[in-house]
This record gives structure tokens, sequence and C-alpha cells, in this order.
């Protein structure tokens, strides 16, 4: 039975679950300040990694991320087709590299553990890497290959999730939720009063959940926001006709024990993150935060030198205790939690929204769903 | 007897030039594409350094900017109250710090050679430098302090000399100058085809003068972009009551043979800079450069990590081949230049209208100054 639905939060996820749960028949809302324009999927570089973000003693995430990642071709064909416009979904892969011999060491340690869950990546020599990579520095020690990770331009994507929600009918209003006034049928109050509703509602606010009230019955774990900067860099003068890019896969680096990336786009631009930070709900841009990331980019990419510097800016991730995310009906009526998706929003929306879906019309959940449900 | 005198250029120099010349009695009209809001001049720091950017080999050189440092308090004076708005003129002093013992050693040599021309600087050892500025790093080695390099704040100079230049009565004409038709009252000819003039012309264009035809009986030298980054940082959320500011005064620093200042401003913002690169007349930010002067900034003063990334820019000085500017009358029939400030363009604007006021009254000038004539 088709249904109202309200859905709190403008990001990937908001709008996946919107659009999924428009085409399935249902009438929906979204309700945020600034859909498709603010939050941290904007801030993000549209990585779509369940390899080389399984980290270890979460095998659990992990396979809900191959999961994820299973469904994105499809979800990125039927995305494409509805909107009308390309997302820049790039299933080249990705290859990690090692800085210095204790980065090397570290990474070997990775790939056993890859290995232990029979995930696909490969030790590569560092001129294999660079067979791979040409614009990797000389200094690198060595790598991994994993064909696996790829990406998404999770701008366009973001654009093209609320092209399809328009076309698929779905209405929008521009504003914050303050609070849930639960009951069987819920309403949404507004930080500028106006109520919303009756109707379902799907709690899709990222960073922004803490701030929602009336929600102490539902179950949510504690979401903290977790600060990351990321840079945006460009070739000189704009994409030129003609010249090579100077990258055309993402690569990840293990610099001195830090983490770094590098996402090429089809425009020649490179997204260069993240720095994890907690440092509560401040996204302002700072000095050392876009210092590091320099530093770390150049010591395996030196050509980024030359780039331009075309945006910095931060994020804020929204986190749970065991970095896992939250879905399914919650403690109070009529309200579905579909939060706390950390750093995989972008690989993680097929799959919430697909699930958002069967919660919603009543549908059985897989055991790997299932168990994602508040407590 | 008054003339009509023409100012190429909405620089710092052609605003000097252009307020001074209408104070003296003079009918002036600026022409320049954005007078005050673009250029070298918005993106500088504002130091007024005779003594800390003396440099070997420049003798004659450092007269002039002594000379020019001289002028700045009533000139400062005079433009507040003409303006009616505050310039952060400050004459704190600046401390020069080197971080390893062979910036420790590049900086004695040049301790000497200011010496040698009589300059005021005197060795610190580190903690006297610390004493001075308590957010210095601890690795710094020592350095130098000098109280007679001062600075301006730089875009409010600007906007001051922009309302000071109304104030008095000067025209202004948006647009470039694409030639000059000479002539004993020359013309100017403007890139969409728009004739000025006739009328005495005064060319204080910048780094903009080579683009400028017509001119080639003057006998000016060549006048090359020189490319300089500079960052501007700031307390994070802004300026707030009660903290105390990161810095006090001007430090430079001498790290690892690069050269970097962090100029502070009364807000608690610091500007960072500056690369000098020849890399003709991109204005484009380079990641590469925004690094280098993050690296060598937080090296003396680690402290900036905390402060917010507001700013990013570069800017093109105009050079001489000898870094002198050219000041005096042109081959040219009826063209003063005052042309090729390189990077003392801020300290030199009070001598340089002083000067043209000088030439178009044709009064005799300071010896010191009939030696910046076109050749």
């Amino acid at each position: 039975m088709p249904a109202h639905v309200q859905v709190v939060g403008g990001g990937v996820i908001g709008l996946a679950c919107a659009w999924e749960l428009a085409r399935n028949g249902h009438e929906v809302t979204i309700v945020a300040p600034a859909p498709g324009r603010d939050g941290a999927s904007r801030v993000a570089a549209g990585m779509l990694a369940p390899v080389t973000e399984a980290q270890f003693g979460e095998s659990a995430l992990t396979a809900l991320l191959l999961e994820g990642s299973r469904l994105w071709p499809a979800f990125a064909a039927a995305l494409e087709g509805a909107a009308g416009c390309a997302i820049g979904y790039d299933t080249t892969g990705t290859v990690t590299v090692a800085l210095d011999a204790s980065d090397r060491a570290s990474l070997d340690d990775l790939l056993a553990y890859h290995h232990s869950l029979g995930l696909r990546a490969q030790r590569k020599s560092a001129s294999a890497c660079r067979a791979l990579v040409p614009a990797l520095s000389p200094a690198v020690r060595g790598g991994i290959e994993v064909p696996g990770d790829h990406q998404v331009d999770n701008r366009a994507l973001l654009d093209a999730l609320v092209q399809a929600c328009r076309a698929a009918g779905v209405a929008f209003v521009e504003g914050t939720v303050s609070a849930v006034d639960p009951g069987p049928g819920p309403e949404l109050v507004l930080a500028d009063g106006r109520r919303l509703g009756p109707g379902l509602v799907v709690l899709a606010a990222g960073a922004g959940v803490p701030a929602i009230a009336g929600l102490e019955g539902a179950g949510l774990p504690t979401v903290r926001p977790v600060k990351g900067h990321i840079l945006r860099l460009g070739p000189q003068g704009g994409p030129r006709a003609g010249s090579a890019p100077l990258l055309t896969r993402t690569v990840r680096g293990l610099v001195r024990g830090h983490s770094v990336y590098l996402v090429p786009r089809r425009d020649g631009s490179v997204v260069v993150g993240a720095t994890v930070e907690e440092r509560g709900g401040d996204t302002s841009v700072q000095a050392g935060a876009v210092h590091e990331l320099l530093c770390d980019a150049r010591a395996i990419v030196p050509g980024i030198d030359e780039l331009e510097l075309l945006e910095a800016a931060a994020g804020l991730r929204p986190a749970t205790p065991d970095n896992s995310p939250r879905i399914g009906w919650t403690g109070t009526d009529g309200v579905v939690a579909a939060v706390g998706h950390y750093r995989n929003g972008i690989l993680l929306a097929p799959l919430t929204a697909a699930a958002v879906v069967d919660l919603v019309g009543r549908r059985p959940l897989a055991p790997l769903i299932e168990a994602l449900a508040p407590a």
C-alpha cells in the first residue's frame, strides 16, 4: 500500500531513499536545508571502496560494504537513465601505495587480512605500481592493486539524484527539522515553526541527527560528527584538449602512517582527502589540515604541485560507536532510521535505499540488513 | 599650472599618484579595470620593510626604500584624515628568525651587510626572539630584531585611497588601456574602443605595462610579471573577544633557505607570503605553492595549523631587470612613468606620488629620484 513518507535529510542517503521510495509508488517529501547541496555527501571523494576501507575487526561491516558495492552497477545505470545525465561511475580500480618501509609493512599486514576475508587484492612491486600510475613518486615502495574498488563523481551523483527525485514526483521542502512529534503518524516540526505530516519518517540527516528532538525512545546509537577536510585540485587554466591527465585511477597511500587518497575525475581534476578529526561540529577549513593533505599527497604524487587549488572544504561524517550504520524501524512509532554511514555513505546509498523500500513495504530483510536494526 | 592628468592603473601606485595630484590642484582621471580591487597591491602583505628587503648589491635601492619609509607616518596620517577611515599603519617592528644552523649563518651575513649600510638591526638569541614572539617554534635558532620595518593593512589602504580620491574629485573610468596615442597631449585608447584625453599620462599599470601599445619610444625597461602566492589565515570562527592573537608583530623567517613572512592584522588574521615565481602572467593558485607557504610558515610558527584558511591568492609583481622602479618623464611626449615597483609598491607609494606631483609641476627632483628616470 503506498504510504506518505517524509525523508529527513538531503544528502546521498536521503535522496537515494526518496528516489527509490517514489519509484516504488510512495508519496515522498524530502525535508532538508539545501537538498543535494550541503552536508558530508558534497564534501566527499565518491570512492566505492569495500576493500580499501576494510579495517581489522570490522569483517561484518566489510561484508555489508561488499554487498553495497554489488548493487552499484544497476543503481548507476538506472539513475543515469532516470536523471538523463552522467554520474561519473568508474570501475577502473584502485592502487594503494606505501611510502616507506614501515608503510610497506603495514600494507602487507592489511593485504594478509584482505586475503583472509577472501577479498581481491594483489601485491605489486614499486615498478608495477608505476606502470599502473606513471605519476607516482620514485620514492614509493610498492603497493596493492584492488580492482574492485571504484568511484563515482559524488557531486554529479547528488545532482542526478535531485533530478531523478523531481522526475519521480518527490516534493522538496527546504528547512531544518528540529523535532519529530511521535505518534502512529508522526509529524515533523521545523526550526521555523512549520509542521509537516503526518506520515512515515525516514531519518537520514547524517551528522544532523543528534540535533533532532523527540527521538529519545528511538534506540539510536550516539551519532557523532567526524570532521574530514578535502581538497579539489585541477589542471591550471581548466581542462585542456590533448593534455594527458595526471591520474587515471584512484591512488590511495600510506605516507609515514597517514592515509591519503587522490581520486581523479574525468575533467582532469583530482579530489585529495581526507583528514579524520574529532572536533565537534566545526566545518571551518584549517591551515594545518590543508598542509597535512598536500604534504601527504605530494609525497606519493609530486605532480599535484602543478595543479590549481580549486577548493578546500570540510564535512562532518556521521559516525556510530562501531562505525556501522543503523537501518531499520526505530523504537519511535512510524520512524525508520537510515543513519550513521560514517565513511561509507556513497557506497551504501543504493543498499540503504533498497532496504528502506523493503522496510516501508513491510517486506522481510536479508540477515545482513536485519543486523543493522536500531537496538 | 593645473594640468589634466590621466593615471593609468588602479593599484597602490596609481591611486596614490591620483590622490596627491588631485590634492595639488590637478584635474585627475584614473583608468583601470577595477580601481583598488585588483592587481598586485591587493594580493600583498603590506610590509613597509626597507631593512628586511635590503639585498646584497642593491644599496641604491635600499637608500630609496629608507627614504620611502621616512614619508610613511605623514602620508598615513593625511590619508586617514582625508578618507575618514583607518589603514592599519603599525610601527611595532619586525623579527626575522632562522630555522636551522645554515639559516642562522645566512642571517648573520645579512646582518653584517645591514650594519655596513648603517641600518638598525640587532642580533637576538632564540630565547630573546621568543620573548618578542611567544608563538615561535622551539626549533628556531635565533634571529634579528628590526624596529624600523613596519606594516600597513594593504586592503584598508587601497579602500582608503579610493575614498580619498573620490573626496578629492578624482574621476574613475573602469576599463583597460590598450594603447597610448602619443602627441603633445597624448590620448588613451581603451580595449573597448573608447578614447580618453588629451592630457598628461601617468603610467602606473604595474605588470600590465607591457600590454600597452604606443610606448616604443618611451625608454622603459622590460617589466616582467613575478608571481607571488599569499595566504590569509584567521582565527577559527572569526575574531573573538578575550582571546589573545597568535602574533602581534611581523615575523619573517629563513626556513632551510626559503624566505617566508607572517604579518598579523588587528582583527587576528595573518597574511602568509610569498612565493617568488617566474611563470609569466598566470595568476592561478597552485597546490605546490600553497604547500610551500604552509610548510615554511608552520616551521617557525606552528600555531598557524589551528587558524582557518580564509584565502589563497596569487598576484604579479612588476619587476625590472635591476629590481628598481622607473619614475620620471619618458621618451614619449606627455607620459610620466611610475612603474616597476616589484616587491616595494606599498612602501614606495608615498614617495612615488610625491615625485609624480613634482614631475607634473616641472619642479626639480632630489638626486635619489632623478636617478630613477627612464633611460
